[in-house]
């Protein structure tokens, strides 16, 4: 991969910028009030790299049957529906299988407790473990040659580099460029969130 | 990929077995003195893939800056110099930074600190991310039409399939033909070890 000096300050195609995504929830009012106490306001901690998303101070703990992982940073803003993202290695520790999805799709996802400071929420469904992913918008679509829903593959260079099949592209005016792995793919990879990744159809 | 009970009970080149190492130390007999006691012995648990190798009955712990990680299992039989091998993400635990290296060669690789139930040795080098392999035996070699050393790329179907390159072959008479991948890329390409991933050139 390049590294981000190595390129123009705005990415040319194929290149684009890629960011690990660590768990985290997304977190519907409903919940918010059960975990934090009715009427919880979450607080903004930073913004992130779709535009109007933020990460929050706010955090939770998950679990499965099989354990627990603490320190879980809720994103916002406001979903309607509550939806845990983790890796494959986190399903492992919590004992649970969940399928990968596209954000949002949540129908039959995996069963998750969400464990605030104020109270619990036993989801039936509703963790997944996210799809590899490119945000882009259309004018970004057009110059990569690409259309939303296109899965496309995506060449890692390095020592620990490949190709990562089975990435969508996500197209809508108010997206921001950059693909979206998870912490699993960057460790196995070799990627820290500060590389360009290149997009091969 | 294939599961195992779609192919003869001999795979067939292009095709070899998965499995994934978990984190884990090969000890020198000087460390098992300090870890668990002057002139210990190791208990063989079981049989591990390659001929003569074999999971112990006993754990140590892990220390780097960052944390500990606790019942890392020692591999038999000794080596003449103590070996760490770890997965990216429980360098990240440790708070260490291991070089991808082939199993052996420790020259420069990271310091880190086994704990045992007797004593403690602190190791100035000795940890390494494993790379990528494929063991196989002289024949197997010829049958895949590869070569010792040489860096070939293995391709991993499925929802979260892709391409891993920089896959090493070691070729010895007593090896088994057998790809070993760490944790982070058993997770990322979605494997669990009971499948057969194909050899690409």
């Amino acid at each position: 991969m390049l590294q981000d000096t190595a390129l123009q300050s705005k990415p040319l195609a194929p290149y684009v910028p890629v960011s690990v995504s660590a768990r985290h929830v997304h977190l519907q009012q409903e919940h918010v009030d059960i975990l934090f106490g009715k009427g919880y306001q979450l607080t903004k901690d930073r913004d992130i790299s779709q535009p109007g998303q933020y990460a929050c101070q706010e955090t939770v703990t998950l679990m499965g049957p099989g354990g627990k992982i603490s320190n879980v940073r809720a994103l916002g803003p406001l979903r309607k529906q509550t939806q845990v993202e983790v890796a494959r290695s986190d399903a492992r520790v919590l004992g649970i299988s969940p399928p990968v999805r596209h954000s949002g799709d949540l129908k039959g996802s995996a069963p998750i407790v969400i464990i605030g400071p104020k109270g619990t929420v036993r989801l039936k469904e509703g963790c997944i473990i996210a799809d590899r992913h490119i945000h882009m918008t259309p004018q970004d679509a057009q110059a990569y040659g690409v259309y939303n829903s296109q899965k496309v593959s995506v060449l890692v260079e390095g020592e620990k580099g490949g190709i990562m099949n089975q990435v969508t592209i996500r197209v809508r005016d108010d997206y921001a460029l950059d693909m979206h792995i998870d912490t699993d793919d960057a460790n196995a990879f070799g990627l820290t969130g500060n590389e360009y990744v290149k997009i091969i159809l």
